[in-house]
């Protein structure tokens, strides 16, 4: 019976069923562990499709950028997945919102298929369900996904990790802020676009960018730096080329293959930490013994680690981590 | 010889040796499993501190704030700990230690001790490290802990978890941003601040946020909306005062004794994922069989879903997660 109703669920989605795709994104978020069976057919469909990460700092055009790239890939007959990323409600949730509101134009578009994720405070958090969402976008026949965070932290850096070309977006007079992009942008950056150039301080903030990529060690991918001023549609081509120019330089060089191995280990062990931490929270409350043992942590009368050590010994003396039909 | 060291350890550390206090923390930092019987230790000596968070979207002035309160606590005799919390480097990196410099003025003081947390990537994130730090802090005997977060993500969420009374700091002009406040931050405020109050709109802001609040269930602690601009030193004694009245109604209302439940709880869940996670890394490291697996599962041999499985039941049967001596 179960075999039969994933089989028909099966062919629903490869026929292309937008309602069955969506339908399994929800049942991933939700933590649904029956699609896991499905999702184990989906995985053996995927590693085909191009995945684009946009990044940047809050209020830098990321939004409009994407729109317009959407429309640029539209033009070139690529179907495209958009996952719109954001971590950083309940500040941003807003002015996210507002902003997708303008992306509708891709919607009603039977080649564009756009998916939020916005935190729902969840276990585990939005990385590894936006590594699931690129996995059902991808065995879905999508050629190009899209990813767009808002914000910029750690979750952010883990999500662009499953990109094969990043864009990093900012604009001009970020002044002392743009020290901080040595940090960490440096090395996920592929190409750089400085929005808004029409703004005073554009030129400034491409020799800034030249500056700090005149640290990146040899033989290491130089990104171009780009100006674009994406709400008049200015100089879109030009990123959207240099994205393409990206990716050909990316299959040329085994860096491709690369990344797909890189995003299926990263996968691998997100599934399993997720499954871990659901098993160790389903047991403290279900099992009388260890409801009792965190009672008594809260109180004070066990410290935190000796609780931690018993629930572990615990837990997993026995194999039943999970059990899959 | 390992006992011996940790008692010359604790008895250094209860005696007030701040260096030792520190390279505590830094073992914890990274990762070191060591210290659990110190922190055991530790952790019989918490639960007398008062756990003040400091949160709000970037810009608002958090830093400066954090800095006139503490001198304000300083005035009035407490100890203090304060946490500096940067989870969205590496964008506002640059600005966070900016910030930091002008926190120096506390420094020198013995009774301030000040930490910076910022994200290094590291696997489990920065509030379970959040919390041991206020616990070492606590049982140092500080009297008061200041965390302040940069950004406004679920990391902070989880980290202002934390705290007995939550200031949520913002500035006049969010405009749109404010309906995003709604979400999530009025169930974690106890106290709003509107600082920068010498702009336009001031008023405008303590409407607003009062209007919200008209919607919170009733019962619920009503946290009061005050207006200062902290960098003219204005506002700030009110601020204190409030945040001591917020004090003074938890300790009345057994709220005192919850939240310190919670964080007991919290602590215990996140020191045992943190050890299962390592645990899981650990080991497809060191097994020849296991990194064979991730291998296959990279190549696309494995789907991430099987590999997953079989991680889990290959890592599970035994009962060894981890072993303290």
């Amino acid at each position: 019976m179960f075999k039969k109703l994933t089989k028909e669920l099966l062919d629903k989605f490869f026929s292309g069923d937008i309602i069955t795709a969506s339908r399994l994104m929800t049942r991933l978020e939700n933590g649904d562990p029956s699609v896991w069976p499905i999702m184990r057919e989906i995985s053996l469909h995927t590693g085909k499709a191009y995945v684009v990460g946009i990044t940047g700092p809050p209020g830098a055009g990321k939004s409009t950028i994407t729109d317009k790239l959407i429309q640029l890939f539209r033009k070139n007959q690529y179907t495209l997945g958009v996952i719109c990323v954001d971590p950083s409600s309940p500040f941003t949730g807003g002015a996210f919102l507002g902003d997708r509101i303008r992306m509708t134009q891709a919607i009603g578009d039977e080649g564009v298929f756009v998916r939020s994720l916005a935190n729902r405070g969840e276990l585990g958090g939005l990385a590894p369900r936006a590594k699931e969402i690129v996995q059902i976008l991808d065995a879905f026949g999508k050629d190009v996904i899209i990813i767009e965070t808002v914000g910029a932290g750690q979750v952010e850096a883990d999500i662009i990790n499953i990109a094969d070309t990043t864009v990093v977006v900012t604009v001009p007079g970020l002044g002392d802020r743009m020290q901080a992009l040595k940090a960490g942008i440096m090395e996920i950056a592929d190409l750089f676009v400085i929005n808004k150039a029409d703004r005073q301080g554009a030129q400034d903030a491409v020799r800034d960018i030249n500056m700090m990529l005149d640290w990146l060690p040899e033989g290491r991918w130089r990104p171009q730096v780009l100006l674009a001023t994406a709400n008049l549609n200015q100089g879109m081509q030009e990123v959207y080329d240099a994205i393409l120019a990206h990716r050909d330089k990316l299959i040329k060089t085994d860096k491709w293959r690369e990344r797909r191995y890189e995003r299926n280990r990263s996968h691998c062990f997100a599934i399993t930490e997720q499954a871990v931490i659901s098993y160790i929270h389903q047991k403290t409350e279900e099992v009388a013994e260890l409801k009792e043992l965190i009672a008594k942590v809260c109180e004070g009368e066990v410290d935190p680690y000796s609780g931690a050590e018993k629930l572990i010994q615990k837990l997993f003396a026995s194999a039943d981590i999970l059990k899959l039909s």
